[in-house]
């Protein structure tokens, strides 16, 4: 063991990081104890701050220190056009890109087989009574371009037509085999612009 | 701005570790908010404990939680062997491979005409009270193959000529242009056993 205890646990936890391999493990933990008061301790205040004051919005299922969250509360944006996106990442990548002026409904997953997600584990409850109250014009199956994917956007396509409100789903633009989260804007874009009734 | 300040801070941090890109940063970042308990908590307490804890061991450079270090105090490490790194990462790398019976000298850096950093920046005065200490039977310099490790090998090896005491470099095994700290065990166990006279 080298350097005691609490060094061979922040580059265990660190290694835990997706992206950061024990290699690239011991090079932050090292870069970290380097600048403990300059850089360790303010990522450490900057976890417990959001540990303490992030939360789940039970609207959307977005990440945000509000509830609703900021997409939700904005009055600027239109709650008429709800894109349904697989996780918070996906959300993100989309805002990032500027491309979607509507809200958002986070299902949290995909239907898998192979994982033994089904529909009850998606969180798509709260866009069934979204589209319930009234006022939605469009929803837009915003997935990647997978099998768990596409049975997901087939799943959601049957089971929202008894609302009688037009699907559609990103279409031209999204790679085969391709996760949303890695595409850049533009392709974001005409992802999004492409979209055809699903 | 996604997710309001506290999440945005976060990924900004993350992101100036050594490894983590924005987009890694941000993947980083949501597997912490998804288990702020399990894993954003123990991280951040991991880092205020290793921020308080950590210090330099005033012997040999090297970081621990005791001072000498845990290296520096084990009596059954080989007082008359010092090997001389440049950073802690080398110092871990050697200690992962288990080829170093005897002690350690962080330098803290090498000489660099680049970045302006000559002798007096170099942490070697305790390698001079050690040897003028006496006891030390071998010094071996284990820089990477640069032309600033080259650079400051060639001047400890003058430096340490009035000491009198056997200077060897690690040899064989360094590929030229390559840091310590990417090589396998067997190759820094090569390095070690073909080390000659500097
Ligand atoms: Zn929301
Ligand atoms: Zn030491």
């Amino acid at each position: 063991m080298m350097g005691g205890a609490e060094i061979e646990r922040l580059i265990t936890l660190l290694g835990r990081l997706p992206g950061l391999g024990p290699r690239s493990a011991r090079r932050a933990a090292l870069a970290l104890l380097r600048q403990p008061h300059a850089r360790m301790l303010p990522l450490a205040q900057a976890m417990e701050h959001a540990a303490r004051a992030v939360r789940t919005c039970s609207t959307c299922g977005n990440l945000d220190t509000c509830d609703p969250c900021s997409i939700c509360a904005d009055p600027s944006r239109d709650r008429g056009l709800v894109c349904v996106v697989e996780n918070v990442g996906d959300l993100w990548a989309l805002e990032r890109a500027g491309v979607h002026r509507g809200v958002y409904q986070v299902l949290g997953g995909t239907l898998s087989a192979l994982d033994g997600i089904g529909p009850e584990d998606l969180n798509v409850a709260p866009l069934y009574a979204r589209l319930e109250a009234g006022g939605v014009r469009e929803v837009i199956l915003a997935l990647g371009a997978t099998v768990d994917g596409a049975t997901t956007m087939h799943w959601l396509h049957d089971s929202l037509s008894r609302f009688n409100i037009p699907v559609s789903r990103v279409g031209q633009g999204v790679p085969v085999g391709g996760a949303l989260d890695v595409l850049d804007d533009g392709t974001l874009a005409a992802a999004l612009m492409a979209r055809r009734p699903a």
